[in-house]
């Protein structure tokens, strides 16, 4: 792997993704100078006494020239701006990539700038529950898939560009795929979207009941519960601007998910034990698929804090 | 803590709670001898051979007499049978115990049987995605809940007879409370039936999508699909029994589920960001209340393989 891929890299936006890319690319060794961009002032700090950064900016437009990498790292509903923003003060030649979990928009707006700066987005599939630029770590893309979605009237130098892009990622752990934007939101409905947003409901749906109290929720949560709420903990201004992002990919999943789980209501409601078992049978080949896949420990995780298997 | 609380304990059903009691019993030292009673020659083996049990049956019958503490550990549908059976075939004066996820349906079964024997019907909150005698280990209850659902019309000694069960399962490392059995089902609906319906479901869903393969949906599961399929390969026997019993309070929970879903979906629909960010808001502090609780940790779960926090 080539060291120092780029001169000055600009990471605006220092959440769990940009303070993790930060360390991720310090730990490989690819850039001579990492800055950042974020609008509060502690953040910036923060990212400084990290030791993420070797500068924090307020302003894109001032931070933008001279960078040869611009990374935007921002929740998916301010991405269009700040690309434009980005781009536009940019100096020519320059690199822009995102790693929003939406793209149609992304390469909508990036089709609308000028054509002497490369834009390619880009989505690492990787993330905790947690947020902010304490919460980063240099590991997190480390066997996870970096998706590129890149456009499809590229300047000649374009395409040397994504190779850069995917070489950035490849170096920082991840493996990297190319795709059309818009299958990349359907995949993306499914694997992630419409999980969060049915985890969402739940805890929503159990802290509004009656008669089971908030308490007896939390209490009896090993039973499955307590997974969804570590998905619903994910943080809500990201997830706004997803649901609102992927508006048509998102419905089009749940209304699947809907018709399928009316199915199994029915199969409830009538006794159909042979349609429960089957659909549970199913399912679980997928799990050994996704160990096999390296996506996945096998070990149990429902009981989290195991810690011996004999007496 | 009393070592010894029981003389011969049978448990019938050695699969993963049972063969994770018999570990914890032997852990805390609570019963001279246990034995097993399993259908399956390979699983009684496997419980000899592991060291869980001093004794295999392939018979209720001929086992239960002189047992004074007999557990029933078979999958939800079974336990009316099998109780039914064993209690038959006790001693005067044994206690019989379950660890059913559902117990209106046992509580029923519990008040045909001779009011010799005492019926006291328990459900350890606990559990992994593994299944089989191999899958058990001691400290599977530790720090978990441990619900009893006692018997209105218990005999004289019976209330001797919850507290001895009780004694049981505080040595075995549960917390225990005691509830009425309906209100038990309805709880447990929220926390672990649903959540596993809804599990199942989106794993269903995925598989079945011509758009998206099944290799990409297993490739891009970190972003949170990842952590229904571990849900979604637990015992299916275990889980269509869960949902055959529990029709009532099953039912009624889906459908407070879908109905809220309905309202998240417009949310979407019509671009109401406020809603979905108000909800995703109020579902964070559900999590912070279950690592208060010790029912969660805080470590990032999503990032599972991260070992530092600095590069």
């Amino acid at each position: 792997m080539t060291n120092h891929l780029f001169d000055r890299v600009l990471i605006i936006g220092i959440g769990l993704i940009g303070s993790s890319l930060a360390l991720a690319m310090k730990r490989a060794g690819l850039a001579k100078r990492i800055e950042a961009v974020a609008r509060s002032g502690a953040t910036r700090a923060a990212a400084l006494d990290l030791g993420l950064v070797e500068a924090a900016h307020a302003d894109i437009t001032a931070a933008a020239p001279g960078a040869d990498l611009i990374v935007i790292a921002t929740p998916v509903g301010a991405i269009g701006d700040v690309l434009e923003a980005a781009a536009a003060a940019a100096s020519p030649g320059a690199i822009l990539t995102d790693v929003g979990s939406v793209k149609g928009a992304v390469v909508a707006a990036a089709e609308r700038v000028r054509d002497d700066v490369h834009v390619v987005p880009g989505h690492p599939i990787a993330g905790t529950e947690n947020s902010g630029p304490h919460s980063g770590f240099a590991s997190l893309f480390d066997g996870r898939y970096c998706l590129l979605t890149p456009l499809r009237n590229g300047a000649p130098d374009y395409s040397a560009a994504v190779d850069k892009v995917e070489a950035l990622w490849r170096a920082c752990g991840a493996t990297v795929e190319r795709m059309d934007a818009t299958h990349h939101d359907l995949a993306l409905a499914v694997t992630s979207h419409v999980p969060h947003l049915i985890a969402y409901n739940i805890v929503g749906t159990a802290a509004d009941l009656e008669a089971v109290t908030e308490a007896e929720v939390v209490k009896y949560s090993a039973g499955g519960f307590r997974d969804f709420t570590r998905i619903a903990a994910s943080d809500p201004t990201m997830w706004r601007d997803v649901f609102l992002n992927n508006k048509e990919a998102v419905l089009e999943i749940l209304g699947r998910f809907t018709e399928d789980l009316s199915a199994l209501q029915r199969a409830i409601r009538w006794g159909d034990g042979e349609a429960l078992f089957d659909l549970f049978t199913r399912t679980r080949a997928i799990r050994r698929n996704l160990i096999e896949a390296g996506q996945e420990s096998p070990a149990p995780n429902f009981g989290r804090d195991q810690t011996d298997t004999e007496s």
